[in-house]
Order: structure tokens, then sequence, then C-alpha cells
């Protein structure tokens, strides 16, 4: 998972950059980058940290110019090493181009094969310097006809952010796998900047305004004549990665019009309808868990409590990598309150179950901290099959759903009840978070006359880790390329 | 305001520290250190910045010995320098040893002219060189004699941890302004460890058994020959202070008897029972307000909403200093859901109102999100008057409350309408946080038989920062020292 | 000026590197960085500064297996960034590959352009990753036939190591511009590694022996077969940097036959002989003219002095970049000794004057320190003319001999008297330095019988920066090319 | 041994301390530290390392005020820790002090366990906490009279700088073991700031003037006022350490009215009149002994040649404690030139010879690169004692001189003969280095009228490490005491 941000025409762009990818800090912990353009070259920062750490008021200040790109990275392949942070920067013959992805190629590594069977280099394990060869192998002569020349030999999902000296474009595959957000940044001269960002938090940071989602398939080329949309590619049916809603994205984004919160809210309501017990709490796992909680409880009439309390000295859980700490299991991060619990029939609400390690120690965790009962309720299904479009999952052998049952899994997570939210409940679940959409500029500048042409029903959006209806084909079993080049 | 950690008798003392530590970061952010002994020396490192940071396992390692005390510091005075960071370490007439204390004495200033008027040479700005100072200059021989003849000239809050080559003190002023729990962790040998802290959370996270609270006044050795409890201080009544409960602790502590949780909760009970306003939802200014906000919904049946999300990759309001950010205001940390907001009455429950700009920044970004009023509730009385015992309180002259009515607060924070706690609604309500007591083990190795007293009525607490009330005289305007030397 | 390291079939390959690298420190202060393979996978270090700062015991303990080759740079084109630090490392079809290079290709630019037409993409300014695309490019199957394919397309000078997961490269351009050395070193198992270096100290320092140079136009495949030696390119005249001896190398090394401190002092004597001057002592610029002071002085009977003292905390004249220091001129790194000074008629004797500036601020502070007469006179012809080959000279505009005659400079310099040694001087004395080979072993395992084949005469050198007599063709003014992209 | 600067009433106080302590840089290398004062307070800064990694160009600007002390530090006790760097400063009853101290006191150790008893508290190991303590306890009001007053009860030898908001003050103890020297700088308002450093190549460096040394047993107290010169002592011989003669000042220093270039060549005089050999070449062990074997060859008419080449990216002999790379012994330094050496007699000159392993590694090498004879000659008597005033040598149980004969150093480090300088030659050519002070300014401004008062004879020196005469008592063998606190 990866974050990216991106804005074009306002004289702190690299300021503004630190700032939304701060705002994005949730999506990729791992690393961080800035490229700026002042229209004649590139300038480039990346470092390993946290978007706080990586960057100095020095260096903020040495990226020069009014547009710029910015990343913040989650290794979904490669490791965790300085040359796979983002973006990636090059010279190629018109010039130089940087790139920052959000996503996951399907068929990058056989794209990979072919590019070097062709004489090309590669100094990092990331799908995105795939990409660039593509851009700089181009017979096109148009940077925008480049890129659409690029991506239409790649498959999977990509939101994409380009910078080159002059232009900012940004592409989202046509499943529209991942978000990308539009919005507009009034400057101190009566103008405004154009912004993109993965969620839109980002742009309430900065005091943006959301103008609408980069469409699925749509490529959006911003220069200084305006913003242009272009649609490059095959249309396909929209898939947008509804765990996105369940976990990933803030809860204070509205994606694709659905309210994040409104969509966790519904998920918990639906548990409880579907799967509600006799208890005398509802506890979540925070911080993910708080509004399907509340939604539970809402719906159950089951008092919502905090009995677990979260540390945020460390991060989310499935991203900090320090080994040395990890033993600790889940205790660095939750604390039970024990007034809470004591005695109690307590429903625990969390959003997944990945390998149960985890679940298995909050159960412990609960129960010692003297619950009676403990009914744990999961606001997914199943997760059952490894994603393939961006999301870091284990392979298929880890996830304790693709070889137990659910009463299996009660067994090993020693909850007295578990239950999982069907697929059709929690696609309906998520579909009823949609609001009416705020009111959106009849035309943009530059642009055709814009329709958000929302999908309906459940092909609306990617569920394969929890049904295996995988909307691009990949190699199975893809053999995940080892580098054979270490950069310590 | 500050935490420590200590520990005497477990083969990985400097480790368990770190851990304790770790649980304590929302007491102080600013720096951290450990000192342990090997029986035969002390061993110090220390650093600025989170725990996380300042420890390497290669230092840890290099903790050597089984007992340790530590320390997390939020600067209280004398500004932002890793000379000030704790525990402080010197030697002296008789060996080494280390000092860790979380308070503020009254008379620092007076002790600190009248020791460098008979020669002292002071290196930091901290409290504790004053009470080492008076440590080594005593004339007792037993260092349990020593630290008493200290303390006995000094006034104030103060809950220390003194390590020395062989033995664990710790002490709790005799009005227990600030907590200090005592514990016990098993060992592998069969034995077990004891271990002192700020908060019961620390205890949690290592797996420690909490005793009991260091009572107010009580000295307690321990050393090779167990744990014994001494009362050297003249009697006086007990005054915790109660803006712990308020919002310093973790809501997973229970302290004197009272959970923090169940205190909070009682503070938005009692808020909305004197307070009520017609609403469409209540939100807290989280997260702190978040026990408060679900008393308040409980009590008021107005619906509990999440209306602002916190992004927790920068630390406690009043902790972080990083000035180029500041300037964002609230933004870095808090941002609106439109769709809870917009076109609500909202009621915000927040713990309270400091110098104003930040509640005003809050009323103001949550109108801007659509809500068609706005009702400020605070869980607590007005703060009129600066804290001397620990908190790092603003002067007088910056204190809102001091120099406006509510009405005109009201009207500076741009709210409909806004009210406070009175102060027996917060004394009641904290009480009503009492929780039966855990078991206690009859009787502690080494120690006397227990009783833990109890104390009633308003007069258990400090709440001189509401009321004006202080229960140690102190000079009135006490020029705060300027250090005559910045150590860069 | 670079400097280059490599070994294979060593157990501590990377720690023998490290030290192999330090004793080139003199070449190159700016980077350093070191590749090993453990004959499945490269692992690669690098970072900006001297060696024993970009290297921990941790760092040196990852660079697995038994081959490697390192760097030390100085930037000849491209800026102090550290995408610029060698080698460059790279996977590509075969597999991954690393390149460390010392020298310059007259036409990097020019294959760059073609290189980006065909759809190349370039992370740095380094002539090296022009070599590196056209190695990937080859269509020949053998590492070793790519290398030499990629290379007959190249010109210019270039002393190359590189470096796959099975084999270790090295070769040397047809002409010999820079050195490189193959040397034997004996393993505790009663093997012997083969390491190569730009100079013979190197080998000194790891107790390795030197064998013989590696010939102009020869490449050295070195794997688990031995060592093979082939001469891929057509042979052209041999043209050993001149200023290598003049100024470069270390005068511990024995370049070519030559030995690097005889002919300095050749230099000194033939200066005494051609340009002597009564006067009362003769002093160094230190620590370069040390050598050639201690010739004059012998050949003209003045008292050789040390009037000039060096501090060593610095570096060497034109390699150190911090600007802040830099105004102190020559000051932070010579003093004079006034005793030795005073009342006297002074010879200095320096290597080279270039823009002229220090030279004059030499003289001032010897006179200042009271000389009664200031003599300069130079180990070389004056400089006239930009080195294409590898030393990062000023454009011609900048040289001072390039516009002003030995008068003028004398007057620009405020000397007394100024003179230069003439070109023919100057060869005939650095080939006077030449000294009986050692014992080479009869025959090399794996390759050829060798014989050392010593060119003789003028033409032995290049001299272009004197002469201006180019023994490669360049572009007369060839467009430094802008980097369009800055990695901060 | 360490270094000290001072600089009073210059705007850019900051930045030449930082170039006066770079030009000292040889007299220490482990930690570096300066303290400024604005008239009101006193700014710190130290860190571990050389000066030019310690301090950055915003340090330095933080670094307010128009006045100065700097240190540099090579441990003589205390260990490898930031808390000995020094300056010390400190808070006391009549402002801020710091302290900034070359030397070593000899009751160091009684009066910090007087202290100690006394109730003072110690952080750090050093003598100049000592004084620190003296100082502030002395009941005098004045700070020169406090300052005498403390270093009346110390004895052994210190030159010292201390640092108040108002003053500079600069004492050398009454025997003047080490150098110390006042010297003067224009400033651009056309006024003149003061300078002290202990080698006048510090004031070379930033174009001051050296005025004259602080005379033994004087007192210069320099304020808004002027220089004051007091005497607060009792009277004691004069006895210079003759060691920084022989190694350890820069031979551009004069110190004392003899050139330390001058003392040294004719220490080589000496040593080859007194102990001449049959020899082809000369050559020194580079860098401190090239002047000798430069006096060395002119006296005997043997050739002086470079036959070991030194890496000056290490650092001095004795001072560099990175333990991973020194088992390459003399290897790193120093690297013979086999054609120089190769069938030569050959006579190496060095300073002196502590344990004799270097030595031995130093024969053992140019006996390896051929040469036919080695005969050894120590510009100095054998090492055979302590030294107790500041220099770092070992205990005696560690010098081979204090239990082997001439000839059995000579086998041990297996040179075909050694021969030592005896005391009476030593002090003699070390006399003979004397030249005509420079003109001395008849009056300064301030102080009194000046008679450089040149005491004769070898009663001027302490030679107390060759002769055991030591001239100030001390604890014979004194418990060098362990601290009981280390700081990590």
């Amino acid at each position: 998972m990866c974050g990216v941000f991106g804005i074009f025409g306002h004289p702190e762009a690299a300021n503004l950059t630190y700032l939304g990818l701060h705002a994005l800090q949730h999506r990729g912990q791992e690393s961080a980058g800035i490229v700026t353009s002042d229209g004649q070259q590139l300038f480039l920062h990346r470092g390993m940290g946290h978007v706080i750490d990586v960057f100095s008021n020095e260096q903020l200040a040495q990226l020069q110019g009014d547009s710029a790109i910015g990343h913040v990275r989650y290794a979904t392949a490669g490791g965790s090493f300085l040359k796979n942070a983002q973006p990636i920067a090059v010279e190629y013959s018109r010039g130089s181009i940087a790139l920052a992805h959000n996503g996951n190629l399907t068929n990058a590594e056989a794209l990979h094969e072919q590019l070097e069977e062709r004489g090309s280099i590669f100094q990092s394990a990331a799908d995105t310097e795939v990409v660039i060869h593509l851009i700089a192998k181009s017979t096109q002569r148009l940077i925008e006809d480049r890129v659409a020349d690029a991506l239409s030999q790649v498959e999977g999902a990509y939101s994409l952010l380009l910078l080159s000296e002059q232009s900012l474009i940004a592409v989202r595959d046509p499943r529209g796998f991942r978000p990308l957000c539009l919005g507009r940044l009034p400057t101190k001269d009566g103008g405004a900047a154009w912004v993109l960002a993965s969620e839109p938090t980002s742009f309430d940071l900065i005091g943006a305004k959301m103008i609408r989602e980069v469409e699925p398939g749509e490529m959006l080329i911003i220069d200084a004549q305006g913003v242009h949309s272009r649609r490059p590619f095959l249309p396909a049916p929209k898939r947008m990665c509804i765990f996105e809603y369940v976990y990933f994205a803030r809860p204070d984004s509205k994606l694709d019009g659905i309210s994040v919160y409104e969509a966790r809210k519904n998920l918990g309501r639906a548990l409880a309808r579907d799967h509600g017990v006799e208890a005398d709490v509802v506890i979540p796992v925070p911080d993910s868990g708080v509004p399907a909680t509340m939604g539970y409880a809402e719906q159950s009439g089951v008092p919502f409590e905090l009995g677990l309390v979260r540390s945020h000295y460390i991060g989310r859980t499935f991203i900090e990598p320090q080994q040395s700490i990890r033993h600790f299991g889940v205790r660095l991060k939750l604390n039970p309150i024990s007034d809470v619990l004591r005695g109690k029939r307590v429903v625990i609400v969390d959003d997944s179950i990945v390998r149960g390690t985890t679940s298995r120690k909050i159960v412990k965790m609960v129960r010692d901290a003297g619950a009676k009962e403990v009914h744990l309720r999961i606001s997914s299904p199943p997760t059952n099959w490894p994603c393939y479009y961006g999301i870091d999952t284990p392979t298929r052998a880890e996830l304790i759903a693709a070889s137990h049952s659910v009463e299996e899994i009660n067994q090993y997570v020693t909850s007295d009840t578990l239950a999982y939210l069907s697929l059709d409940a929690m696609i309906d679940a998520v579909l009823k978070g949609e609001t009416p959409p705020p009111e959106v500029e009849p035309s943009l500048p530059g642009g055709a006359q814009r329709h958000l042409p929302l999908a309906t029903g459940r092909d609306r959006f990617c569920h394969a880790c929890f049904s295996g209806d995988y909307p691009v084909s990949f190699t199975p079993h893809p053999r995940q390329r080892q580098m054979r080049l270490r950069d310590l």
C-alpha cells in the first residue's frame, strides 16, 4: 500500500506536498519522497521513515519549483531499501521524468524480463521502474502519448502521478482499484493550483477543495494550459478495492462517493443484525474498529465501551517492522481496561483476521482482564485469497481462512463465538455509506463536462481477497522475483 | 509532566525499563533516559526524543545490571536541552546515585540560591539537581537517611525514584500530588522483581502485577533484603492531582483506586446532566475526550459520533514543540468528517480550555464542515490558575479563564453555547470512578501490614488550577529562573 | 580522479577492499563504495565521504562473498551527489553486474544521447552508467564478450573493474591513460586471491604481492577457472598520464616500472640544473613537493628546509569542497616557519600552477614570514590545456598559463623569479625514474607468457595538459551535460 | 594532552575559536568544545570527534557573543565519553563560568575526595570539575580572587582558560609545564581582540600576532578594562615540558623562545654527532621525525630520503582509538618505498620508543623492503618514567625502557644498532633552538612592563619522563580513580 500526492501551479509546491504526504502517512511508513519541477529541471529527495523525519526545512527549501509529486511507501515487493523508495526519477530522451505509484502490476515480472532481454537495466525491484522504461522506450512524441503507450502494456492496479519539467500527469487504471482524487487550492494571486491525492484528507489539511475522483481509465494532463482529460485505455468494469472501506482508508475520507466512516458504521450494524449475541459490552480493536463497533452498539443496544486502549507511539498493525519489539506481540499497542471487562460478556469487533495470531492474543488479553465470555465479530468475510492489486497480504498458505473453517478459526483464536460478515452483507453495508456528492463545478477548466458515473451493485468493487473473484488475470503463483542485487 | 519507572532484581532490568517507559510515553516526549546498576557502578544513557528513538538494542545491552530507573520528560522548566534530560546521575562521597523525578518543587529556586551561596555548582535547570545536592550534603550515613534528610527540606510535588549501587528508593511527597505505583514481576528463577511506575499501564505491558500505590509521604527502600517502608515526613492531607483523571493519565490506568476511564465517563454524564442541550450528535475532541463523550451520549441519549479524526503521527496536543509545523494549528492533528456534521446541531466535548486558541480553531473547523450549531462542553471547571506542582501550564496572564467570563470565552471561541462542569460536579464524578480495589496480598515482604487509606471528599484532590486552593505555599510570582548557561 | 580496487577468491573480500580503498584515499575523497558477490547475488553499499566514515563494521559484515570491487571518487562530472557514487550496480538480462571506473570517456555525451534516443533511462551523470547500458544492450552471450562489445564503442581513458556473480573483469583502455595493477594475496588455505588496484600501495597495505600492470588494451577475466587475458581492442600507442608521476600518485607507488618517488626527485634535480638560482634555502610546498625539493637541494647544494608546515586534518589541495572554510585560502593547510625564512633567499618548489591564486597566496605567506627573495620553481611545464582523460582540471579559460606568459604569471604570483620545467626535461626526468622491475613469475596461471613491453621515449606518456597533444580526439568544447535531475 | 584557545573582544569569537582549535587539532582529537559569552550568559556546544565534525555553521551561529574559549581533548583520564569533553560550564553563586584545561593535577584525587566529603557531586572524571568546585566554594568576591584561591589549592600542571559573562582569565601553573601564549588580533573597527592559545600556530591561522607567553605562575584577567597581569602563586622554578619540543608541539610553533623546528633539527645533529653510523641513507619516521632526520643528514652527510610514506587519513600515532583497524599495526599509516631501501644500510630516526611494539614493526617493514642494515636512532633518552603532568603515557610497567637495557631493546625491536640521545645532549640541542625573540611592544595595555625571563640550563625543563626528576610531588602509585558512573 502506498499514498501519492501531487500539486501543479503553487509557489509552495514542496511544502504542500510534505503536508499532503503527512495526511497520507497511514498508507505507508517505510519511506517518503518528493520530486519538484521548476520548469527546467527536477529536484528529488527521498528517505527511509516517516515524512516528518525524512524532510528537514532545509531540504524542503531546496526542492524548488511550483509543481511536485510525492509518495509514501509500504513495501509491496522488493524489500526495505532506500533504492525502492519513490518517486523514481530519471533522465531519458525527452528530458527528465519522475513517477509515484500506488498499486501493483500483475504483469510486471513478464515485462521486466522482456525489457531486460531488450537490453534494459534495473536499479530497483519496483514496478515503477518497469513503467518508466516503457515510457522511455515509447516511440510517441508527446509525453502524454508516451505514458498512454506505456500503460497500455501493463495490467493490474495503478494510481499513478508523473511529473515532467512542464506537466503533471495523473492516471488511474481502467478498473480503478486504488483511489485517486482531484482537488483545487486557491493561490494568493487569485489563481488556483491543481492537487491530486490518494485520499481527500490530504486536501482538507492544506485547505484544498475536493473536485472529484480521477475516474477509472482516465488520464489527466495538467500543464500551463490547464487540465485535459483523456481516456486512452479500453473501458473496463469499475472495481474499486472494498478493503479500502473496511480497513485501509482514513475514516474521514470519502472515496467514490462513499463515506468511509458511514460504511464502517454500517458494517457494524450489519454484524449486529446478522450475528448478534447476548452480551454486556461491545468493544473495538482500536483504532480501525471503532466506527464498526459504534454501529454494532447502536443496532444491538449493547453498550459501547473502550475495553482496549491503544498506544499511538508505534504505528499501524501490519506496518512497523521492528523485529526486536515484535515478540511483545500486541501488548506494545493494546492494553485492556480491566474495570470495563471484569465479569462481562464481551463482544470484540475487528476488521479482519489474517493469520489469526493477533486475534488470538487479543482474545487472551481480554479474557485475562476478567471477561466472562469473549465473542469475536469481524466486519468483513474470511480473508481467503491474497491480493495482487497492491495490498501486502501474505501468501495463501499463511491465510488462516484459506485452510480453516470458521469454527476451526474460532477454536484457534479461543473465542467463545466467532462470526464474519457475509460478502453480500459487506457490500450492501458499504454501498449504504454512499452520501450525496458535494456540489461539483459544472465544468472543469480545460476538461470536458463531467458526470460522476457511480457504478452499482457488488461488481462495483474488487473483493477478490474474500471471494477469489479476481478482476484482472495474473500468474496464479507468480514467482516473487528475487532481486539479484542487494543495496544495503 | 514526566513519567518514571524503576525495577529491582531482574536480569533484564534495562529492557523492561525501556518497555515500561514506552507505556508512559504519553507523560513526556521530549527526552528519555535509563540508569542501571550492576551492584558496583551505575550505567547511564539519555537522549532527546521518544523512547523508541533514544535507545538502540546495542545501548540497552550496555546498560548492565539487574536494577534500573528510567524517565520520560516534558519540560516543566529549563528548556529543551539534553542536559535537562533525566535521570541525573552523579558521584558523591558515598558512591554514585541517580535520580528520576516527576513533579515540581515550590521552593527549588530558594534552595538553588542557598546551595550556590554555599558553593554548589549547577549544570542543569532541573529541580532534580537541587535534590541531589541536598542528598550529597546530608550528614547522615545511610542513603535512606540522606534522602529523607534532603526531602525534608523541599516542598511541593514529587514522585521520585533513586538508584544507588545497591538499592532502589521510591518516595512520594506527603500530599501525593503525582501518582506512583508498586508492582511485582515474577522472574524465571521463581523469585520476583519489584517494579515502580507512574501509572500501572507500565505493569500491564511487562506482565507485572499491581500491588498498591506508594502512599503519600511514604518512602520505600528496596534492596537485597527486600522492601522496607518508612514515613520520614510530617503527615499532610492527601491531595492527588485531579487533572490526572481529567486529562493526563492513560484511560487504562487506575490511580488511587479510581479508574481513569470510569472517571472520565462520569465527567461526561455530569456534563449531560448539568449542561445538556438539544443536539443531533455529540462528538469528542479525540483522543482524550472520547470517554467523557461516551458518558455524555449515554446520559443524554444524543448519538455519539466521531466527527473529528485524529492523526496519530504527531503526538499529544501540548507536547510536540516543532515550531515549523505549528502554524497549521490543529489541522495536522484533527480533521472533520463532513457527512457526520453537515446540517447537524453538534455538541463537542473537550477536557479543558487553556488559552482558547485551539478551541476556537476546533469550533471553526466543525462549523466549516457544515454544523448548524456548535455547543462546547468542558469536562472540568474553567482553568483559572497556574499549576505549581508539575503540570506545565502557562502563566495566569495567558489563561483565558483567568480574565474572562464563561460568556466572554464562549464569544471568543465562537461556539453557540459553552459550559464547564462545576468544581463539585467534577470531584463527585471522579470519586464515582472508584472501583473495588484488587485483592492485595495481606503483607508485603519486609513491609508493614498495609491499609490503603482512601481519603474522602473533595480534599482528597488538588484542584488548585481550578479553585486557586493551593495545598502547598509557593512564591506567588516565582521569578522563573533564567539559566545563565545555554547548552546547545 | 578516482581509485579502484578489486579482489577475487578471498573469504574476507569486503574487509580487504575496505583497506585497499583506504590506501587509495588520496585519489578521491568525495564518496566510496563496495560491491561484493557471494556467487549468487551482489551486495552494495555506498556513501559520501572518506572510506573510514562510509563503512561500519556492521556494513562490512553484510557485504558477503569472496569477490569484491570498490571505488573512491572525486567528481569528474555530475556533481557531488550520492547517486554519482560508484560502483554502480544493476540487474540486466544475464543477472546483475557492478562497475567501478577510473577515467573519462570522451564520447560519453554522444553515447548518452544515442542511448536515450533508443529508450534508455539514466539515473546518474556518470560515464559508468553509459558503459553499463552498452553491456546490457550487447547481443553477445558471454559477459566478457559483452564487455568487449560495449568498450569497443567508447573512447577515452578508462581503467575499469566489473563484478558479476561469478567473475571479476579488469580492463584498461588501449592507451593506458590510467594505471591498473594486478597482484596476488595468499589465503589461509594455501591458495591465492587475485587483487587489482589503481596503485600498488593498496597491495602493500594488505600484504599482497605486485605481479604486473594490467597492460593497455588488455582485459583480464578472473573466475573460478583462473585468470584469462584477452586483447579485444585495436592496439594503440601507450600514453600513460605523466601527471600521475608529477602529482597524483602516491610517492611509494611504482607505475609502469617507474618509481614515482624517484621520478619526482629527478624533476627537482632537473629544475636545479636548468633553472638554478642563488638562494639560501629551498623549501617544498608539502606534501607533494617534498621529493622534488630534495632533488633540487641535492643537485644545487642549496639547503633543504621545511619552511611551510602542513596541517593534515584537511586533505589534498584540490579535493575538499567545503566552501565555508575555503575563503581562508591556503592558511588552513599551510603555515610558515618564520625562523627558517626570515632574511633568506627562498626557493619554493611546487608541482604545478593551475589558476595561480594558490601560488600567489603561498608566495605572499613566505614573504610575510620574512623571506628576502622568493623564487618559485615548478616541476612541470605550464598547464596550458584541460585534461579530457580523467583529471578534473578547470576549463582553458581558467588556466592562467593558457593566456599568460611565464613572466606575466611571475608578476601575478608576485615571485621574484618563476621557472617551469620544459616538456622534454620533465619527460626525461620521469623516464630516469625507471627502476629494475621486480622478478615476475614466468607464467601467470591461466594467462599467456608475459613480456612487460615498456614503451620508450616521450610518446610513452600523455602530456596533453602541457602540450595540447591529445592522443584521443574529443569534442573541442564538449558541452558539459547539464543534468536535468538533481538528487538532493 | 589537550589544546586550549580563547578570544576576548571580537564579533566573530566563535568562528575564530573554531579555526584556532583546528590549528591545535594535533593536540587532541577525541572531543572538541566551545563556550561563548554575550556579556549576559554563556553558550556551550561540545561533541566527540574532530573540530571540523563537531561544529556545523548553524551551531557556530548559535554560539553568540564576542568572547569565547575552546578546547580539544585527548583523554588523560576518565575515558572516552561526551561528559568528559571540555569546556565544562556551570552556574554558581556569582553567575556562570566555563573552564578549559590543559594539564594534569597531581592532587586531583585527594581534592576530589575532600570535596565529596564536604558534599560536592561530580558528573565527570575530569580534573577540571575539581577546579570548578573550588572556585564555586571560594569565599572571595571577585572572580579573579576566587580563581586564585582555587588554584592555590591544586598542584601539578595546568594551562587554564576561564570564561565568565564579563571576563576571560588565563592562568599558567607556577612551573609552566604546558605552554600558553598571548596574541592580538586587529578588529575591523580599529581595535584589537586578545587571543590565547596553547601554541602560536593558532595565531598564524587567524592572522593574530604573537605577543608573548603567559608566564609560569601568571594570571591574566581580560575584560572591558583591558588586560591585567597578576602573580597570585608562590614562585617556583620554571619547568617547561621538554617533550613538547621532541614530539608534541607543531614544528612551526615557537615556545618559550625556542623554535620547535630548530630544536628538532639540533636533536638530529646531536644524534649524528654522538651516535653516527656508517650508512647509505637516513630516513625519518614521518611526520614528527622529519626535522631530526634532516639534522642528522646535514651533520653526517648521509643522504636524507623518504623511505616511509605516511597516509594522512588516519591521525597521529597514539591518538586514534579505532580498535577494529588497529591490528593492521603501523601499516595503515606507513608504507615503505622499496626502491629507496633495497640493498641499503638504513638509519631510521624516530622521537621516542614507548612500548617498543611500533618500532619493532617499523624495523621489520624496512627490512622486508630490502634494507641490508637497519640502525635506529632516537632523538631523546629512553622513556623511563610515566608523565604525571598531562601526557598520556602508559604505566611504568608498560614502558620498555623501564625494565630493559638499550641492548635488550635493540634486540627486541630487531634493529642492527640502537642509540638514544643522552639527557644532556637532548637539553643542549633544544636550548640551541632558541632564536631571537620577536620585537615585543614595550608595554601591554593595562599590564606591567614585561621582561621575558628566559630561564637557563637543564632546570628550565621538566624531563621527568626521561630522568625521573619530578618537579612536583605526587602520589607514587596514584590509584587511578575508577568512575563509579558510566555515561554511555
